[in-house]
Protein backbone atom coordinates (compact mmCIF):
# COMPACT_ATOMS: atom_id res chain seq x y z
CA UNK A 1 0.00 0.00 0.00
CA UNK A 2 1.18 3.00 -0.85
CA UNK A 3 0.20 6.24 0.04
CA UNK A 4 -0.35 8.91 -2.37
CA UNK A 5 -0.67 12.90 -1.81
CA UNK A 6 -2.92 14.85 -4.49
CA UNK A 7 -2.84 18.66 -4.95
CA UNK A 8 -6.41 19.11 -7.38
CA UNK A 9 -7.94 22.36 -8.71
CA UNK A 10 -11.28 22.39 -9.79
CA UNK A 11 -14.36 24.68 -10.97
CA UNK A 12 -17.12 23.85 -8.38
CA UNK A 13 -19.60 25.15 -10.71
CA UNK A 14 -20.94 21.40 -12.14
CA UNK A 15 -20.51 19.79 -8.51
CA UNK A 16 -22.38 19.32 -5.23
CA UNK A 17 -19.28 19.87 -3.14
CA UNK A 18 -16.38 18.24 -2.77
CA UNK A 19 -17.69 15.73 -0.42
CA UNK A 20 -19.57 12.63 -1.86
CA UNK A 21 -23.83 12.36 -1.45
CA UNK A 22 -26.04 10.28 -2.60
CA UNK A 23 -28.14 13.18 -4.33
CA UNK A 24 -25.18 14.35 -7.01
CA UNK A 25 -21.99 14.32 -8.58
CA UNK A 26 -19.61 15.48 -6.32
CA UNK A 27 -15.77 16.12 -6.44
CA UNK A 28 -14.68 13.20 -4.41
CA UNK A 29 -16.68 10.84 -6.09
CA UNK A 30 -15.13 12.25 -9.31
CA UNK A 31 -11.55 11.42 -7.82
CA UNK A 32 -12.58 7.95 -6.31
CA UNK A 33 -14.49 6.24 -9.26
CA UNK A 34 -11.33 7.68 -11.80
CA UNK A 35 -9.49 6.20 -9.07
CA UNK A 36 -11.64 2.82 -8.90
CA UNK A 37 -11.07 2.65 -12.69
CA UNK A 38 -7.15 2.80 -12.97
CA UNK A 39 -6.56 0.56 -9.89
CA UNK A 40 -9.19 -1.46 -9.72
CA UNK A 41 -9.43 -1.14 -5.91
CA UNK A 42 -12.41 1.10 -4.03
CA UNK A 43 -10.69 3.99 -2.69
CA UNK A 44 -11.73 6.77 -0.37
CA UNK A 45 -10.01 10.47 -1.04
CA UNK A 46 -9.42 12.50 1.89
CA UNK A 47 -9.12 16.29 1.59
CA UNK A 48 -7.94 19.03 3.49
CA UNK A 49 -11.69 20.87 3.44
CA UNK A 50 -14.71 19.72 2.38
CA UNK A 51 -15.97 22.49 -0.01
CA UNK A 52 -19.94 23.34 -0.11
CA UNK A 53 -21.52 23.29 -3.45
CA UNK A 54 -20.11 25.38 -6.35
CA UNK A 55 -17.09 26.81 -4.47
CA UNK A 56 -13.81 26.29 -6.35
CA UNK A 57 -10.42 24.51 -5.59
CA UNK A 58 -7.14 26.35 -6.47
CA UNK A 59 -4.76 23.50 -4.75
CA UNK A 60 -6.76 21.48 -2.47
CA UNK A 61 -4.88 19.02 -0.50
CA UNK A 62 -5.93 15.12 -0.54
CA UNK A 63 -4.60 11.88 -0.34
CA UNK A 64 -5.74 8.24 -0.62
CA UNK A 65 -4.37 4.76 -0.18
CA UNK A 66 -3.60 2.06 -3.33
CA UNK A 67 -2.46 -1.08 -3.31
CA UNK A 68 -1.68 -1.95 -6.52
CA UNK A 69 1.98 -0.63 -7.40
CA UNK A 70 1.58 2.74 -9.54
CA UNK A 71 4.35 5.78 -9.61
CA UNK A 72 2.52 8.77 -8.86
CA UNK A 73 3.18 10.54 -12.56
CA UNK A 74 1.37 7.50 -13.89
CA UNK A 75 -1.40 7.90 -11.20
CA UNK A 76 -1.46 11.65 -11.75
CA UNK A 77 -1.65 11.27 -15.33
CA UNK A 78 -4.03 8.71 -15.45
CA UNK A 79 -6.27 10.20 -13.25
CA UNK A 80 -5.76 13.60 -15.61
CA UNK A 81 -6.49 11.80 -18.81
CA UNK A 82 -10.37 10.24 -17.09
CA UNK A 83 -11.06 13.36 -15.11
CA UNK A 84 -10.53 15.21 -18.49
CA UNK A 85 -14.08 16.12 -19.65
CA UNK A 86 -14.73 17.53 -16.53
CA UNK A 87 -13.76 20.70 -14.64
CA UNK A 88 -11.39 18.94 -11.95
CA UNK A 89 -7.21 18.30 -12.34
CA UNK A 90 -4.66 16.67 -10.51
CA UNK A 91 -1.74 19.26 -10.33
CA UNK A 92 0.72 17.32 -8.37
CA UNK A 93 1.21 13.77 -7.03
CA UNK A 94 3.54 12.43 -4.57
CA UNK A 95 4.09 9.51 -2.72
CA UNK A 96 3.61 10.23 1.02
CA UNK A 97 4.53 8.55 4.85
CA UNK A 98 1.50 6.33 5.78
CA UNK A 99 0.95 8.54 8.77
CA UNK A 100 0.58 11.41 6.86
CA UNK A 101 -3.34 12.89 6.45
CA UNK A 102 -4.52 15.22 4.10
CA UNK A 103 -6.89 16.62 6.78
CA UNK A 104 -5.72 15.63 10.17
CA UNK A 105 -2.11 16.60 9.53
CA UNK A 106 -3.41 19.86 8.10
CA UNK A 107 -1.65 22.65 9.96
CA UNK A 108 -2.98 26.01 7.99
CA UNK A 109 -5.89 26.33 5.29
CA UNK A 110 -5.95 29.53 3.41
CA UNK A 111 -9.13 30.64 1.02
CA UNK A 112 -10.05 33.38 -1.31
CA UNK A 113 -13.26 35.37 -1.71
CA UNK A 114 -13.58 37.55 -5.02
CA UNK A 115 -15.87 40.40 -5.47
CA UNK A 116 -16.75 41.74 -8.89
CA UNK A 117 -17.78 45.70 -7.56
CA UNK A 118 -19.41 46.96 -10.55
CA UNK A 119 -22.68 47.47 -12.33
CA UNK A 120 -22.42 45.97 -15.43
CA UNK A 121 -22.95 41.72 -15.39
CA UNK A 122 -19.63 39.47 -15.13
CA UNK A 123 -19.20 37.43 -18.10
CA UNK A 124 -15.90 36.34 -18.14
CA UNK A 125 -16.09 35.70 -13.98
CA UNK A 126 -19.71 34.47 -14.30
CA UNK A 127 -19.93 31.56 -11.43
CA UNK A 128 -16.44 32.57 -10.26
CA UNK A 129 -16.80 35.46 -8.45
CA UNK A 130 -19.69 37.57 -6.43
CA UNK A 131 -21.05 40.26 -8.06
CA UNK A 132 -21.85 43.36 -5.94
CA UNK A 133 -23.54 45.93 -7.71
CA UNK A 134 -22.92 48.83 -5.19
CA UNK A 135 -19.56 50.79 -4.72
CA UNK A 136 -17.78 49.10 -1.67
CA UNK A 137 -15.18 50.73 0.55
CA UNK A 138 -12.69 48.22 0.45
CA UNK A 139 -10.50 49.44 2.90
CA UNK A 140 -13.40 50.03 5.54
CA UNK A 141 -13.85 46.52 5.19
CA UNK A 142 -10.11 45.65 5.36
CA UNK A 143 -10.09 47.63 8.79
CA UNK A 144 -13.48 46.43 9.95
CA UNK A 145 -11.86 42.25 9.76
CA UNK A 146 -9.40 42.70 11.70
CA UNK A 147 -11.51 42.97 14.34
CA UNK A 148 -12.35 38.96 13.62
CA UNK A 149 -8.78 38.22 13.82
CA UNK A 150 -7.29 36.29 16.71
CA UNK A 151 -9.19 33.64 18.64
CA UNK A 152 -12.88 34.22 19.11
CA UNK A 153 -15.97 31.89 19.45
CA UNK A 154 -17.37 32.21 16.20
CA UNK A 155 -20.74 30.74 16.65
CA UNK A 156 -21.85 33.71 14.85
CA UNK A 157 -19.88 32.82 11.53
CA UNK A 158 -21.18 28.97 11.74
CA UNK A 159 -23.99 27.11 10.08
CA UNK A 160 -25.70 25.03 11.94
CA UNK A 161 -24.91 21.98 9.75
CA UNK A 162 -21.38 22.84 11.30
CA UNK A 163 -19.52 19.55 12.59
CA UNK A 164 -16.93 21.13 14.17
CA UNK A 165 -16.32 20.08 18.28
CA UNK A 166 -16.08 23.30 18.77
CA UNK A 167 -16.84 26.93 17.98
CA UNK A 168 -13.99 28.00 19.13
CA UNK A 169 -10.82 28.78 15.91
CA UNK A 170 -8.41 31.21 15.79
CA UNK A 171 -7.92 33.29 12.32
CA UNK A 172 -4.58 34.27 11.67
CA UNK A 173 -5.47 36.67 8.65
CA UNK A 174 -8.51 38.43 7.21
CA UNK A 175 -7.34 40.90 4.55
CA UNK A 176 -9.44 42.95 2.04
CA UNK A 177 -7.67 44.38 -1.31
CA UNK A 178 -9.35 46.43 -3.82
CA UNK A 179 -7.70 46.12 -7.29
CA UNK A 180 -9.85 48.17 -9.35
CA UNK A 181 -13.18 46.58 -9.64
CA UNK A 182 -11.57 43.31 -7.73
CA UNK A 183 -11.91 43.14 -4.73
CA UNK A 184 -9.99 39.87 -3.04
CA UNK A 185 -10.59 38.81 0.61
CA UNK A 186 -8.12 36.04 2.01
CA UNK A 187 -8.33 34.22 4.98
CA UNK A 188 -6.04 32.18 7.00
CA UNK A 189 -6.26 30.08 9.80
CA UNK A 190 -5.66 26.24 10.84
CA UNK A 191 -9.49 25.52 10.26
CA UNK A 192 -12.13 27.23 9.82
CA UNK A 193 -16.20 26.25 10.60
CA UNK A 194 -18.73 25.16 8.04
CA UNK A 195 -19.80 28.79 6.44
CA UNK A 196 -17.57 30.92 8.09
CA UNK A 197 -15.36 32.30 5.35
CA UNK A 198 -18.62 33.28 3.31
CA UNK A 199 -20.88 34.00 6.87
CA UNK A 200 -17.65 36.62 7.21
CA UNK A 201 -17.61 38.32 3.75
CA UNK A 202 -21.24 38.40 3.42
CA UNK A 203 -21.06 40.46 7.30
CA UNK A 204 -17.88 42.55 5.37
CA UNK A 205 -20.07 43.16 2.63
CA UNK A 206 -22.60 45.29 4.87
CA UNK A 207 -19.33 46.99 6.04
CA UNK A 208 -18.30 47.80 2.39
CA UNK A 209 -21.60 49.50 1.76
CA UNK A 210 -21.64 51.40 5.13
CA UNK A 211 -24.89 49.71 6.68
CA UNK A 212 -22.83 48.13 9.45
CA UNK A 213 -19.52 49.85 11.29
CA UNK A 214 -16.86 47.94 12.78
CA UNK A 215 -18.55 47.79 15.77
CA UNK A 216 -21.44 46.30 14.23
CA UNK A 217 -19.08 43.42 13.41
CA UNK A 218 -17.72 43.02 16.56
CA UNK A 219 -21.21 43.29 18.18
CA UNK A 220 -22.00 40.14 15.86
CA UNK A 221 -19.09 38.15 17.12
CA UNK A 222 -19.89 38.82 20.33
CA UNK A 223 -23.70 38.02 20.40
CA UNK A 224 -22.25 34.47 19.23
CA UNK A 225 -25.61 33.74 17.71
CA UNK A 226 -26.35 32.87 13.82
CA UNK A 227 -29.69 35.10 14.16
CA UNK A 228 -26.84 38.18 14.59
CA UNK A 229 -25.48 37.10 10.92
CA UNK A 230 -25.81 40.08 8.81
CA UNK A 231 -25.42 37.46 5.30
CA UNK A 232 -23.80 34.99 3.76
CA UNK A 233 -21.96 35.23 0.99
CA UNK A 234 -22.44 33.06 -2.38
CA UNK A 235 -20.42 30.44 -3.38
CA UNK A 236 -19.52 31.59 -6.41
CA UNK A 237 -16.72 33.78 -5.19
CA UNK A 238 -15.25 31.71 -2.47
CA UNK A 239 -11.68 29.59 -3.46
CA UNK A 240 -9.96 27.45 -1.23
CA UNK A 241 -6.62 28.17 -2.00
CA UNK A 242 -4.05 26.76 -0.08
CA UNK A 243 -3.55 24.21 2.61
CA UNK A 244 -0.04 23.80 4.47
CA UNK A 245 1.69 21.12 6.74
CA UNK A 246 4.45 20.71 9.49
CA UNK A 247 7.01 19.33 7.23
CA UNK A 248 6.47 21.45 4.15
CA UNK A 249 4.87 24.63 4.65
CA UNK A 250 2.57 24.99 1.95
CA UNK A 251 2.41 22.30 -0.82
CA UNK A 252 1.99 24.35 -4.39
CA UNK A 253 0.69 27.52 -3.30
CA UNK A 254 -1.66 29.15 -5.99
CA UNK A 255 0.90 30.81 -8.69
CA UNK A 256 -2.43 33.24 -10.23
CA UNK B 1 -30.27 60.87 -33.49
CA UNK B 2 -27.96 60.51 -30.79
CA UNK B 3 -24.52 58.34 -31.22
CA UNK B 4 -23.83 56.27 -28.22
CA UNK B 5 -20.01 54.37 -27.61
CA UNK B 6 -20.48 51.54 -25.84
CA UNK B 7 -17.60 49.52 -24.03
CA UNK B 8 -18.25 45.74 -24.33
CA UNK B 9 -17.06 42.77 -22.10
CA UNK B 10 -17.64 39.55 -23.77
CA UNK B 11 -17.01 35.98 -23.34
CA UNK B 12 -16.17 34.53 -26.85
CA UNK B 13 -17.15 30.92 -26.22
CA UNK B 14 -20.11 30.49 -27.54
CA UNK B 15 -20.07 33.34 -30.31
CA UNK B 16 -18.92 32.39 -33.99
CA UNK B 17 -16.94 35.72 -33.33
CA UNK B 18 -17.65 39.40 -33.56
CA UNK B 19 -19.31 40.12 -36.97
CA UNK B 20 -22.65 38.98 -37.85
CA UNK B 21 -22.81 35.97 -40.07
CA UNK B 22 -25.80 34.01 -41.41
CA UNK B 23 -24.44 30.42 -39.83
CA UNK B 24 -24.08 31.44 -35.75
CA UNK B 25 -25.06 33.60 -32.68
CA UNK B 26 -22.65 36.37 -33.05
CA UNK B 27 -21.61 39.22 -30.96
CA UNK B 28 -22.66 42.23 -33.55
CA UNK B 29 -26.27 40.75 -34.17
CA UNK B 30 -26.76 39.71 -30.16
CA UNK B 31 -26.79 43.64 -29.15
CA UNK B 32 -28.22 44.53 -32.33
CA UNK B 33 -31.13 42.91 -31.80
CA UNK B 34 -31.22 43.90 -28.08
CA UNK B 35 -31.26 47.63 -29.26
CA UNK B 36 -33.38 47.02 -31.65
CA UNK B 37 -35.72 45.52 -29.02
CA UNK B 38 -34.84 48.69 -26.49
CA UNK B 39 -35.89 51.47 -29.57
CA UNK B 40 -37.84 49.70 -32.63
CA UNK B 41 -34.86 50.46 -34.43
CA UNK B 42 -33.19 48.28 -36.64
CA UNK B 43 -29.35 49.11 -35.46
CA UNK B 44 -25.84 48.46 -36.71
CA UNK B 45 -23.01 48.45 -33.99
CA UNK B 46 -19.89 49.32 -35.27
CA UNK B 47 -16.79 47.71 -33.12
CA UNK B 48 -13.05 48.72 -33.08
CA UNK B 49 -12.06 45.43 -33.65
CA UNK B 50 -13.71 42.00 -35.16
CA UNK B 51 -13.22 38.98 -33.10
CA UNK B 52 -12.85 35.69 -34.25
CA UNK B 53 -15.09 32.35 -33.33
CA UNK B 54 -13.85 31.62 -29.05
CA UNK B 55 -12.06 35.04 -28.72
CA UNK B 56 -12.93 37.40 -25.78
CA UNK B 57 -13.10 40.91 -25.44
CA UNK B 58 -12.53 42.69 -22.04
CA UNK B 59 -13.44 46.19 -23.34
CA UNK B 60 -14.48 46.38 -26.76
CA UNK B 61 -15.36 50.04 -28.07
CA UNK B 62 -18.17 50.12 -30.65
CA UNK B 63 -21.25 52.55 -31.63
CA UNK B 64 -24.85 52.58 -32.24
CA UNK B 65 -27.05 55.45 -33.81
CA UNK B 66 -30.15 55.40 -32.13
CA UNK B 67 -32.84 58.00 -33.37
CA UNK B 68 -35.22 57.36 -30.11
CA UNK B 69 -34.54 59.63 -27.12
CA UNK B 70 -33.01 57.91 -24.54
CA UNK B 71 -29.66 58.47 -22.00
CA UNK B 72 -26.32 56.07 -21.84
CA UNK B 73 -27.62 55.15 -18.54
CA UNK B 74 -30.78 53.66 -19.72
CA UNK B 75 -29.58 52.41 -22.73
CA UNK B 76 -26.70 50.33 -20.88
CA UNK B 77 -28.79 49.35 -18.30
CA UNK B 78 -32.10 47.84 -20.94
CA UNK B 79 -28.90 46.15 -23.09
CA UNK B 80 -27.88 44.14 -20.00
CA UNK B 81 -31.15 43.33 -18.89
CA UNK B 82 -32.10 41.79 -22.28
CA UNK B 83 -28.13 40.21 -22.67
CA UNK B 84 -28.43 38.95 -19.38
CA UNK B 85 -28.67 35.03 -20.02
CA UNK B 86 -25.44 35.75 -22.59
CA UNK B 87 -21.91 36.16 -21.38
CA UNK B 88 -22.49 39.89 -23.03
CA UNK B 89 -22.29 43.14 -20.55
CA UNK B 90 -22.21 46.64 -21.56
CA UNK B 91 -19.30 48.04 -19.18
CA UNK B 92 -20.09 51.90 -19.84
CA UNK B 93 -22.28 53.89 -22.20
CA UNK B 94 -21.85 57.47 -23.34
CA UNK B 95 -23.20 60.01 -26.02
CA UNK B 96 -20.44 60.92 -28.42
CA UNK B 97 -19.83 63.34 -31.51
CA UNK B 98 -22.07 62.09 -34.21
CA UNK B 99 -18.01 62.10 -36.46
CA UNK B 100 -16.69 59.13 -33.39
CA UNK B 101 -16.25 56.15 -35.32
CA UNK B 102 -15.44 53.28 -33.33
CA UNK B 103 -13.71 51.58 -35.78
CA UNK B 104 -12.15 54.60 -37.69
CA UNK B 105 -11.61 56.86 -35.07
CA UNK B 106 -9.72 54.31 -33.11
CA UNK B 107 -6.08 55.01 -33.01
CA UNK B 108 -4.43 52.12 -30.92
CA UNK B 109 -5.73 48.55 -30.14
CA UNK B 110 -3.87 46.41 -27.41
CA UNK B 111 -4.70 42.83 -26.98
CA UNK B 112 -3.81 40.23 -24.43
CA UNK B 113 -3.23 36.31 -24.95
CA UNK B 114 -3.13 34.26 -21.73
CA UNK B 115 -1.06 31.06 -21.84
CA UNK B 116 -1.16 28.65 -19.06
CA UNK B 117 2.10 26.47 -19.32
CA UNK B 118 2.08 23.48 -17.20
CA UNK B 119 1.03 19.80 -17.37
CA UNK B 120 -2.16 19.36 -15.81
CA UNK B 121 -5.09 20.32 -17.74
CA UNK B 122 -7.06 23.28 -16.81
CA UNK B 123 -9.94 23.77 -15.02
CA UNK B 124 -11.15 27.03 -14.04
CA UNK B 125 -9.77 28.46 -17.47
CA UNK B 126 -10.92 26.37 -19.86
CA UNK B 127 -11.23 28.06 -22.68
CA UNK B 128 -10.13 31.17 -21.58
CA UNK B 129 -6.58 30.18 -21.68
CA UNK B 130 -4.23 28.54 -24.22
CA UNK B 131 -2.58 25.23 -22.25
CA UNK B 132 1.04 24.92 -22.92
CA UNK B 133 2.24 21.65 -21.68
CA UNK B 134 5.70 21.73 -22.54
CA UNK B 135 7.77 24.19 -20.72
CA UNK B 136 8.21 27.56 -22.26
CA UNK B 137 11.53 29.82 -22.04
CA UNK B 138 9.29 33.36 -21.84
CA UNK B 139 12.40 35.51 -21.19
CA UNK B 140 13.40 34.13 -24.61
CA UNK B 141 9.96 34.44 -25.88
CA UNK B 142 10.10 38.39 -24.87
CA UNK B 143 13.62 38.81 -26.38
CA UNK B 144 12.42 37.67 -29.73
CA UNK B 145 9.05 39.56 -29.75
CA UNK B 146 11.18 42.49 -30.09
CA UNK B 147 12.26 41.40 -33.03
CA UNK B 148 8.75 42.20 -34.47
CA UNK B 149 8.11 45.56 -33.24
CA UNK B 150 8.37 48.36 -35.27
CA UNK B 151 6.82 49.27 -38.69
CA UNK B 152 7.07 45.59 -40.90
CA UNK B 153 5.71 43.59 -44.14
CA UNK B 154 3.71 41.32 -41.85
CA UNK B 155 2.58 39.28 -44.31
CA UNK B 156 3.70 35.84 -43.24
CA UNK B 157 1.53 36.64 -39.45
CA UNK B 158 -1.64 37.46 -41.59
CA UNK B 159 -4.71 35.43 -42.76
CA UNK B 160 -5.58 35.05 -46.25
CA UNK B 161 -9.17 36.16 -45.22
CA UNK B 162 -7.40 39.40 -44.46
CA UNK B 163 -9.47 42.12 -45.90
CA UNK B 164 -6.84 45.38 -44.60
CA UNK B 165 -5.71 47.26 -47.96
CA UNK B 166 -2.21 46.84 -46.60
CA UNK B 167 0.29 44.31 -45.04
CA UNK B 168 2.47 47.12 -43.58
CA UNK B 169 1.40 48.01 -39.87
CA UNK B 170 3.55 49.62 -37.16
CA UNK B 171 3.59 46.81 -34.00
CA UNK B 172 4.20 49.36 -30.94
CA UNK B 173 4.59 46.56 -28.64
CA UNK B 174 5.28 43.13 -28.26
CA UNK B 175 5.48 41.62 -24.32
CA UNK B 176 5.88 38.61 -22.75
CA UNK B 177 5.72 38.18 -18.94
CA UNK B 178 5.71 35.38 -17.20
CA UNK B 179 3.79 34.75 -13.32
CA UNK B 180 4.19 31.76 -11.98
CA UNK B 181 3.16 29.13 -14.76
CA UNK B 182 0.45 31.89 -16.25
CA UNK B 183 2.37 33.73 -19.46
CA UNK B 184 0.97 36.61 -20.61
CA UNK B 185 1.88 38.48 -23.72
CA UNK B 186 0.42 42.10 -24.80
CA UNK B 187 0.78 43.36 -28.22
CA UNK B 188 -0.28 46.88 -29.30
CA UNK B 189 -0.27 48.84 -32.48
CA UNK B 190 -2.72 51.02 -34.36
CA UNK B 191 -4.22 47.97 -36.03
CA UNK B 192 -3.49 44.97 -36.65
CA UNK B 193 -3.63 42.57 -39.59
CA UNK B 194 -6.27 39.20 -39.56
CA UNK B 195 -5.08 36.86 -37.35
CA UNK B 196 -1.44 38.61 -36.47
CA UNK B 197 -1.73 38.58 -32.82
CA UNK B 198 -2.11 34.21 -32.55
CA UNK B 199 0.07 34.08 -35.32
CA UNK B 200 2.90 36.16 -33.65
CA UNK B 201 1.86 34.50 -30.56
CA UNK B 202 2.57 30.73 -32.42
CA UNK B 203 5.62 31.24 -33.60
CA UNK B 204 6.74 32.73 -30.14
CA UNK B 205 5.28 29.55 -28.59
CA UNK B 206 7.93 27.92 -31.07
CA UNK B 207 10.67 30.07 -29.55
CA UNK B 208 9.72 29.52 -26.40
CA UNK B 209 10.17 25.63 -26.04
CA UNK B 210 13.40 26.18 -28.06
CA UNK B 211 11.82 25.02 -32.15
CA UNK B 212 13.33 28.49 -33.52
CA UNK B 213 15.92 31.24 -32.34
CA UNK B 214 15.00 34.90 -32.22
CA UNK B 215 17.01 34.77 -35.98
CA UNK B 216 14.22 32.13 -36.97
CA UNK B 217 11.32 34.45 -36.13
CA UNK B 218 13.36 37.33 -37.83
CA UNK B 219 13.29 35.30 -41.18
CA UNK B 220 9.63 34.24 -40.74
CA UNK B 221 9.06 37.79 -40.71
CA UNK B 222 11.43 38.73 -43.60
CA UNK B 223 9.99 35.78 -46.22
CA UNK B 224 6.61 37.47 -46.17
CA UNK B 225 5.16 34.46 -46.92
CA UNK B 226 2.34 32.75 -44.92
CA UNK B 227 4.07 29.47 -45.81
CA UNK B 228 6.82 30.98 -43.43
CA UNK B 229 4.20 30.60 -40.54
CA UNK B 230 5.03 28.58 -37.61
CA UNK B 231 2.19 27.66 -35.81
CA UNK B 232 -1.51 30.23 -35.28
CA UNK B 233 -2.12 29.50 -31.47
CA UNK B 234 -5.78 29.06 -30.54
CA UNK B 235 -9.06 31.51 -29.92
CA UNK B 236 -9.28 30.65 -26.50
CA UNK B 237 -6.31 32.78 -24.98
CA UNK B 238 -7.02 35.89 -26.82
CA UNK B 239 -8.46 38.95 -25.15
CA UNK B 240 -9.38 42.08 -27.08
CA UNK B 241 -8.14 44.62 -24.25
CA UNK B 242 -8.87 48.60 -25.64
CA UNK B 243 -9.51 50.73 -27.94
CA UNK B 244 -7.70 54.35 -27.64
CA UNK B 245 -8.90 57.15 -29.29
CA UNK B 246 -7.59 60.79 -30.17
CA UNK B 247 -9.62 63.15 -27.88
CA UNK B 248 -9.62 60.76 -24.41
CA UNK B 249 -6.58 58.50 -24.45
CA UNK B 250 -7.69 54.95 -23.46
CA UNK B 251 -11.47 54.78 -22.79
CA UNK B 252 -12.21 52.26 -19.99
CA UNK B 253 -8.63 50.20 -19.61
CA UNK B 254 -9.16 46.78 -18.37
CA UNK B 255 -8.98 46.95 -14.38
CA UNK B 256 -8.08 43.07 -14.03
Amino acid sequence: MTRFRLIVEYDGSPFIGWQRQPHGASVQQTIEEAVEAITGERAVVHAAGRTDTGVHALAMAAHVDIAKTITAFRLSEGLNALLRPLPVAILAADAVADDWHARFSCIGRRYVYRIVNRRAPVTLDAGRAWQVVVPLDAQAMDEAAQRLVGLHDFTTFRSAHCQSASPVKTLDRLDVRRHGERIEIEAAARSFLHHQVRSMVGCLYLVGRGKWTAGDLEAALEARDRAALGLNAPPDGLYFAAASYPDEGSPRPNSD
